[in-house]
């Protein structure tokens, strides 16, 4: 549902729902009435209310919304997405979603973050579970965005996406590339989860996605087995690492001073938009249909393309 | 020594060479005297005067080097190196370079095609070797680059590097991802590599290479083992795809109808300068110093950068 995280998530939606994923359906009624908050908590109490991952998953999304409700917090917005795109699913009762979206103040660089949840029902009788935190700022900045994604569709098996996505070519851009990843050493965090035998590089199947991350981006399928399950690999690898980017990226890039001029926020917002775009026509619009009707998806899509920006 | 591969070639070689690397050398006299040829064959025949590499690596660059002069031979200027970049080392005979390079004619798309070999002797009393055939296109197409390189560090180790690299950015310019990597179906190769158990992804020590691949980009290191050689593999696996890579390059790519106009004619070319700036300065002028001695490096980076256009 994130932007970069849902490009990726539907084409495992798509491999793994393909036979599973109901006919179009046209009058769902499955979203739950909103609990509208104004508390500092919004985030995380909304994502309490998305109880389909498994706990270490849960746990650590929770951690993460708390973080950024404790320092981004007095600088977003409350929700104000309708019920019935918060809450969404398919009548049969077979996939569920959950989104909650707060966008940032006039004041602050965030456009907007976004915390998400899905759920889907494997032909297997397993499920797959799918959760994501994101964050885009404005083009007043040209920090990274933040996107961490947990995809789980068995106890034994995750993949996990966790970046800071650029908003320059780097090539073009080598100061961005030195300020940002080579300079910060964000790449240590990549290695020293790939030095686990339980960790493999993972190739998402959309080229787009292997195009956006950047070159430090987190990209890896995780298998537990004997040596330490899934619930530990969160627990003690992927949780503590999830948490330093996070705090990294709130305390550098959401709160930077580097403040853009007018020609390169033209740029950066030109190049957002292609992203926005990108995930939802390609990727969210090819696969919500089959997932939760045409009807749930034209209205979770349509109120995602205004806040996007189309 | 070709742009890319010279990047990722000099980390290696600073993590391989650095301990076995001599003095700086002011008068080095390795370089052999130069048989300048007008023939259509001359990259091959000048890389046939290299005879480092293992046989099996040696025999693939001469039939892809081949197939570049059969198709492109006409439309090249012969190389016009002096004999002591086309060919030098250390005066103690550790390391040793050879150097191609023809220039296309200003009706041809293709602006040069370089072919090299380097050979290293190693501490461990093997030796690295690595061989390259890049070939850059002018701004008057935006067709990828090529780009092969096999470093070879021990019998039982490979790092193969194999891509058409892109001239845009590949998030601003979607058109140019779906035409020449998702329309292509480019990735197949990459998987069909990928599936044989001696072939892992290999992350690049530099970002900077990470981030100037494309997304089909073919990075992996070889293990050769009891199952298949690094020479089975090299002729089995490795040779099938370069060459059907090269010949998609050389057919759709060199050879392309996509003009382009002015305004991206600057974008093309000023990305252009970056990339081969960026491999100059960072990586080849921070190792071969080490490699070659101050003046000979001095001598080969000095005419490398006048034909980069710096």
């Amino acid at each position: 549902m994130a932007t970069i995280s849902a490009t990726h998530s539907y084409f495992r939606f798509q491999q793994a729902c393909r036979r599973s994923a109901p006919a179009p359906v046209y009058r769902t009624r499955f979203s739950r009435p909103s609990a509208s908050m104004d508390s500092g908590d919004e985030l995380r109490a909304k994502f309490m209310e998305f109880p389909y991952a498994s706990a270490p998953q849960r746990d650590l999304m929770v951690e993460l919304l708390s973080s950024v409700e404790t320092h981004l917090g007095p600088s977003l917005h409350p929700c104000t997405l309708p019920s019935d795109v918060q809450h969404f699913g398919n009548p049969d009762g077979t996939a569920h979603a959950s989104i909650h979206l707060r966008s940032g103040l006039p004041s602050s660089q965030v456009e907007f973050v976004l915390g998400a949840g899905i759920n889907c029902k494997l032909p297997s009788g397993g499920a797959l579970n799918i959760t994501s935190l994101s964050a885009y700022l404005k083009p007043s900045t040209d920090a990274p965005h933040f996107l961490i994604e947990l995809i789980q569709s068995s106890p034994k098996s995750l993949v996990l996406i966790l970046d800071l996505t650029p908003r320059k070519d780097l090539i073009s851009y080598p100061d961005y590339l030195k300020t940002y990843y080579e300079d910060t050493q964000l790449d240590r965090h990549r290695q020293s989860l790939q030095k686990l035998p339980e960790v493999r590089p993972y190739y998402s199947p959309s080229l787009y996605i292997r195009a956006v991350v950047s070159p430090t981006a987190i990209v890896v399928s995780i298998d537990g087995g004997e040596r330490i399950s899934i619930d530990e690999m969160i627990r003690d690898h992927v949780g503590p690492i999830a948490k330093e980017v996070l705090g990294f990226w709130m305390e550098t890039c959401a709160c930077s001073d580097r403040r853009t001029g007018e020609s390169e926020r033209s740029y950066l917002a030109e190049r957002d938009r292609i992203i926005k775009t990108t995930t939802i026509e390609v990727d969210l619009g090819s696969s919500f249909p089959r997932l939760f009707g045409q009807q749930v998806s034209d209205r979770v899509l349509g109120v995602l393309r205004e806040i996007y920006g189309e």
